[in-house]
């Protein structure tokens, strides 16, 4: 049943033999790579609204200079990754840069941003794209926190764990349909405010306050909040291996056409959204309350509606590309669980994955599908990620030293520095607003690898077989095995716990604990009565009622009587019963035993497993 | 340590024959006996004024007549039970009497009530008692439910654990000292009533409207909540072997004595309640308010208010002479599980007083340490335990047919009918204020008295070992046991595991399932070089990469191959971790394959304990 279930979801198992190695199309690779950036831009300008509408309207003037500021940073950015892209034709992101360029610690560091950034993505990505769908259909509210588990646990997870393969035309889809959406959104914004009687940029939305220092705070905030447009960027220079050759130049090809896209479509958006002077409304996203003055509530404000919502939640999807694998390397770098390292049934990082998603819905809950409360966690691991990308990248250049590497270098010193500074600012800006979580989370994930890495070295040690050399082979002498069998009362159980007791050693004791002395002439009446093997029975009187501690000293005595290579199994008549809780009706002794005597070395505890009938 | 602190909290274990059988004279049985009889002054009369004050003050004027009619139930239920006390020397409430003269199902029914009715005491009297403590100091409301939950974790399961005799004369003082402080209180109030120049009764007191259906219908309500007053009366009935001789004499006057005070002071403060026209308040009791109004908040204020905190969690410390007792009939019946019967360390029945606990602290929490909401739940189970009892008897005295006989059957038969009413009226008046809650939950416990015979029987069946006659005893041919044991690589416990291996077997497989061919290679060259003794290694080869599958397939080929009478070992090398969260970075095969291993029969899962170090 459970089996027949388990088929109909994630489907048949998958040999070895049937892994995929395809290549991709630049067209298909930008569609799959950049499904996480480009979507982006459906909440990426809101957060700047929202931070810069908060304390009076005369702030919204900045919107324009902020997000120009956030399109040359992604200019910088993606320039800085496709080096990356051109030094690791391998692939692998900052983590991997970065073991090999700078060391463990920055290493942990980008594997923890990581971590932290992939699970952020999924809620992000998962509650905006309910946002959207919220903002065209208001009457789907209520079920926010239903739809957003439903596409991240019955969708997304199990497409996951099915492994579909990432490459399908499916996948290229939604990409493109959003594409086309917002550029006809832009396209006609544009047309409408230049045809138009309005002034290009009405007086209401470009009013400034003069720049003072708390103004200036406000716009570094958000800058800091905008910077999550940026989120994704680096997603090709990790897939290098999967582009057709030449892999690196058919990558960075990709990369800027990305990028372009992404930045026409930041500052398109976040021009219109300025012309017509948009604020952040409860419950609807501002890319959609564009679409409705563009288009008003027609077919084409749907289309956008609905491309956002599925673009949001590919981009989710592409998450699910990334932590998977990236685990599954520390998990081999001994950083994580082992079995994080083991591909399923199915060929997919399958523990990954559910542990991806257990982490993504967790925080969804805990926000209630919040979108804006996770950003707040959000842009600073992405930008520490680069960071150290970046600054990896310039000691590779160092290292490597071929013809132009001081330009190369700089451009990633540049990269670097400035990312960096973005760091300081989302962590200054933002620190009250939730960047403290993530900046106690990354040293407690680096203290947590650096403990599972100890405790595998630790493992190692202990475990270790010594080969024997010819000389030192010696075969230690052969230990008998001593049974203790406690007896309750002479029932079928014990009969058939008895007989595999003969099958196992020749020395057997069966123990009664007797509580009072009537019972106890009862059960040896019974036994010498039926005792067919000629067993003795030993008696243990314990006036104080306690069963377990006796039997556990008279193991104790035979323990320190055996020689030391023999061994004492303790063989407890159980039984399983029909229904679990037939189980509460009977005393839990046996547990209680099992969990005392598993402290001892040479001592064996076993049950015949007995099957109730009814 | 942990025993160390068992010791401290519940004292060393007590012998066989240290069980008490202390008899008690009749001051010191009245005062432990009674506590939770006369203690429900403490909530009674406010129940009654609760109810009255509801729809406007005009039917607070029939608070006099519910008073008195409850005096009048009291007085009819006090001679039946002196009927019981004297037919049931023996001791043993309503489901002794049941169980002997009516039958499997009214038994259940009492047990079921008596279940419902001792934790309910337990519950109701505790947050009474904490109701006492507030009224007299209001700064302690915030804690309520944590002084609840104190007084009955840390001290009442503590003190029953202990097994501390109920006849130590700590127990008799608070009720004596309650029984002065309410007497001191009434005489007081009846002075002032008498001496000052007020009329007897107030006019806005004694107002009442007409009496219609609906005031009927409210009247019959308060008197079912005004019911509550009466727990406890059946006490005595159930201890009489407790007495000194004659037993039955000294018990029967006991009771009258406690009814009679119960009776005085029910209409003592119900009269003084209507003079002062005292209407119920949040967070004070009215007896608190009572005493505030006769004497001021003075020491003997404060003297009131802590007895009857005392005698309320004395009270409660009452159920747990009843229930654990009771339980452990039951279990000896086979109504209930077999280890509620056992006596603990301390020679109490520590199982059911920690069920007890359980149970009261859960209701506590769940009710928030309201008061008047439990007391909903409460007297319907008394009232139908009571009439059972009676009924009870009537059958009794029919079968015993001495001199009489027919009187004694006459007033119990009226006591049945009483009470009977009493059950109707209450289930009717009270059903939509909780009553349907223990109308569900009595039922409910009836079947699963049942379901629990049931399971015992059927245990009983199949666990029967016939005992051999001369000629049928022959021995069953001796069984091999052949050893299954899973290596994932040639480790250091793979080595003492097959130390283990050839103590109880002479036929030893050990079976590699490889998820790829280079890594079986690689086990089996290792397994070459080193295996001291020889055994084969089995490679199963696992395309798909699962583990436990063919392994299960292996041990099935086995089981085929195997005589009848011959075992399978499974051995797993497992090791216990140091720190608990050490085994969350291994695989759990192991447990997997234990739990499906664990269907079949004559296969035995095992594992030599090998304890990681660091």
């Amino acid at each position: 049943m459970m089996r027949l279930i388990r088929r109909l979801l994630i489907g048949r198992p998958l040999h070895n033999r049937e892994m995929s190695h395809e290549r991709l199309p630049k067209w298909k690779a930008l569609a799959i790579f950049s499904s996480d950036a480009l979507s982006s831009v459906g909440y990426g300008p809101e957060m700047i609204a929202m931070t810069l509408a908060v304390p009076g309207l005369l702030a919204y003037g900045y919107f324009g200079p902020v997000a120009i500021a956030i399109v040359l940073l992604l200019a910088i950015v993606t320039i800085s990754y496709v080096q990356v892209a051109r030094a690791n034709p391998g692939g692998g992101g900052s983590y991997s840069v970065a073991i090999k360029n700078l060391g463990e610690l920055p290493a942990l560091t980008a594997a923890a941003s990581l971590f932290a950034d992939y699970t952020l993505t999924v809620a992000v990505s998962v509650s905006s794209g309910t946002a959207a769908l919220i903002s065209a259909f208001p009457s789907l509210l209520p079920h926010e926190v239903a739809i957003d588990l439903i596409v991240l646990l019955m969708i997304l997870t199990i497409i996951n764990m099915r492994g579909v393969r990432e490459s399908s035309n499916i996948f290229a889809a939604p990409t493109y349909l959003f594409i086309a959406g917002i550029f006809a959104l832009i396209a006609t914004g544009f047309w409408q405010v230049f045809s138009g009687s309005d002034p290009l940029i009405p007086a209401a939305a470009a009013a400034r306050q003069p720049l003072s220092w708390g103004i200036l705070f406000l716009c570094l905030r958000a800058f800091a909040s905008g910077c999550s447009s940026m989120t994704g960027v680096e997603a090709i220079s990790n897939g290098v291996p999967m582009f057709k050759e030449p892999e690196v130049h058919n990558a960075a090809t990709t990369t800027y056409w990305m990028s372009s896209i992404l930045g026409f479509m930041l500052l398109g958006i976040s021009f219109l959204m300025i012309h017509y002077h948009l604020l952040p409304e409860e419950n609807t996203t501002l890319l959609s309350s564009l679409a409705e003055n563009i288009f008003g509530r027609n077919v084409i404000y749907y289309y956008i509606q609905i491309t956002t919502m599925l673009v949001l939640y590919l981009a989710a999807n592409t998450a699910y590309n990334g932590l998977p694998p990236l685990l599954s390397i520390l998990a081999r770098d001994g950083y994580m669980p082992r079995y994080l390292g083991f591909r399923g049934e199915r060929l997919s990082f399958s523990n990954g994955i559910l542990l991806l998603s257990l982490f993504a819905a967790t925080l969804i809950v805990v926000f209630a599908g919040s979108v804006e409360h996770l950003i707040s966690l959000y842009a600073i691991g992405v930008f520490l990620s680069f960071t150290i990308a970046q600054t990896g990248m310039v000691i590779h250049w160092r290292q490597v030293q071929d013809a132009g590497w001081h330009w190369r270098a700089a451009i990633n010193g540049f990269g670097a520095l400035i990312t960096g500074t973005v760091v300081l600012v989302i962590a200054i800006t933002k620190f009250m607003f939730g960047a403290w979580i993530v900046l106690i989370f990354i040293p407690l994930m680096i203290s947590i690898f650096r403990k599972i890495k100890h405790h595998y070295a630790d493992m190692a040690d202990q475990l270790h077989l010594p080969m024997p050399d010819g000389a030192s082979l010696q075969i230690a002498p052969r230990g008998k095995n001593i049974v203790v069998m406690p007896v309750a009362s002479p029932t079928i159980i014990v009969a058939e716990t008895l007989k595999y007791a003969q099958a196992i050693s020749d020395q057997i004791y069966a123990v009664h604990i007797a509580t009072d002395e009537e019972s106890a002439r009862k059960v040896r009446d019974k036994w010498l009565k039926w005792n067919p093997e000629k067993v003795e029975l030993v008696t243990i009187y314990s006036p104080y009622r306690i069963v377990v501690q006796p039997l556990i000293r008279y193991i104790e005595k035979l323990e320190m009587k055996k020689r030391p290579e023999d061994f004492i199994t303790v063989l407890i008549p159980e039984f399983e019963t029909l229904r679990w809780w037939h189980r509460l009706l009977h005393n839990q002794t046996g547990w209680i035993l099992r969990t005392l005597l598993i402290l001892k070395e040479n001592v064996v505890v076993s049950t015949v497993p007995y099957h109730l009938k009814k």
